[in-house]
């Protein structure tokens, strides 16, 4: 689907950007030139605390499907400005082992995921943006240094994501089958998603498991919670009561607008207090084209300075650090 | 260290046992004979949940150790009556994989780690036992069938266990370090034992880490709780809480007798309910006497049939899979 109004040469001219957003279950990547999107891509988990090469292949697979889906050649790889917003690079380590990749792209611009995410949901501009999924965490551009708050994983962390919810539920069930907790329909539902009878075999199906398998419970909690079930209840209201403080922290940044994106935030925001709610404002964009709008600053940044195939950005997550 | 008052014949006719205890941290073996200890050996993990082959070297290593103490030929190996009690083998897939495994030994019986700390604590009889070390768990051989509380595994489980109390720290230095928890003596000290001046160096220290590693953090937790820290007294007192209930659920089968052992059991006993705290009996003897207590009475029940190498006797663990 190339824009049809472009001329070759323009083309040519013009910088081919693509915008990678890259998190826990999946990595989303869209192709971009002069204000036109040319082709996206969908491919697996792309976060490198979870494991790089994983995440490395998920990222070239997803530029690929976009770059087919842009019915450009697959060596058109190696001209792409790349605008790259992954999970777990707000760790130092990660971000230099991402940085440190020999990539195929003409230059790659590395940043969190978080960052992209707010980028798009404030179209470029300034603003905060709390992501509720798999994981949870916030982050406001405003102030004099980016603020994340969260973002520290599971099961440590990420306190009112979906993998939060599924793991407490499950501590809660576990409990229960030994008589030392409240049995209700919440502990029979996430049995009966589970296929477990008992304890013994509970464990042994949530031994290994990642995040994402816990966050798969996540609707069932929800559903719970909406049916005034009691267990399922307390602990909705002390993952929305987290985000809700989250909220306010993000707030004395003065970010001016705050959106909450991520797939368990439809469910969650009627249970955040209701003077965070009322303050949020709709994304504007998806974290790819936040992406996008990264690498564009970057690109009109660095046209001075030579652009070398290993120019290194590291925005919130050094930054973070060093705070 | 021979018993010197047995004769080589008594020697070779009596039965040689080895008593083995396997833990998340440590595998302790004895060499026994006609009421005596001849030796004792020490080597590392051997909770399969957390590594099969681990296990069982440390088995292997444990026993051989003991050998050597007891001056008997490393080939004695394939002379001893094992019994064997291991973490992790209340789950019936580790306990048929244990099971399947191809011993040294002339016979193997093997059961939980719970068991044998059970018969330990009562001199072989009936009674109850609570082990809070790394983790936390409940076994009471009283009743139509033993009963197991807990030892669900961390972090899903173990709840009051020295894994728990550290990770629960953790958490709250976490939330601290985002300005959305108190910051109190404890999370100060938690910072200084793990080097980590901010989340991230934190969240990059623990990356990975298993049981043991949470669990050193336990005695920081107890020392803050005793000097009145509202944070760890808050921590102490749910997971005492528990331990507490675990207890009278324990109580509900009559056992008589009840224990507390582990490493973490004289901080935690002041910290539990008055009325479970003083119903507390001093275990008797170690849980790896106990192993031996289970062996001899396996052998004994085993005396009129073929005493195969691949003999198995699934108590404990079956029997709560199959409740």
């Amino acid at each position: 689907m190339l824009a049809q109004s472009m001329t070759e040469q323009q083309l040519d001219q013009a910088p081919l950007f693509v915008g990678i957003d890259g998190g826990g279950s999946k990595c989303l990547a869209i192709i971009y030139q002069q204000d036109k999107i040319l082709g996206t891509g969908v491919a697996g988990p792309a976060n490198p605390y979870h494991g790089f090469e994983q995440s490395i292949d998920s990222v070239i697979s997803a530029t690929q499907k976009a770059l087919i889906d842009a019915e450009l050649a697959p060596q058109k790889i190696h001209d792409l400005v790349a605008g790259v917003g992954l999970a777990g690079v707000n760790l130092p380590h990660l971000f230099d082992k991402v940085s440190k990749w020999d990539h195929p792209f003409k230059v790659m611009f590395l940043t969190t995921d978080l960052h992209i995410a707010c980028l798009g949901s404030h179209q470029g501009e300034d603003g905060a943006v709390i992501i509720t999924g798999t994981g949870s965490c916030g982050f406001s551009g405003s102030g004099e240094q980016p603020l994340v708050v969260g973002a520290h994983g599971f099961p440590h962390g990420d306190k009112g994501s979906g993998a939060w919810l599924g793991f407490s539920a499950i501590e809660h069930v576990l409990l229960a089958m030994d008589g030392l907790a409240e049995q209700t329909v919440l502990t029979e539902k996430v049995s009966e998603v589970l296929g477990c009878s008992n304890d013994l075999e509970l464990v042994a199906a949530i031994s290994g498991q990642k995040s994402g398998f816990f966050a798969k419970l996540a609707r069932s909690v929800f559903d719970a919670a909406d049916n005034d079930d009691q267990v399922a209840m307390n602990i909705v209201k002390d993952g929305a009561g987290y985000i809700s403080e989250l909220a306010r922290k993000l707030w004395q940044t003065n970010p001016g607008r705050m959106s909450i994106i991520g797939g368990l935030s439809p469910r969650l925001v009627p249970w955040l207090d209701k003077d965070v709610a009322q303050r949020l404002s709709a994304p504007l964009a998806p974290p790819e084209m936040g992406a996008i709008f990264f690498a564009k600053d970057q690109l009109a940044a660095h046209t001075t300075i030579d652009l070398q195939k290993t120019a290194k950005v590291q925005l919130s997550a050094q930054q973070k650090a060093e705070a």
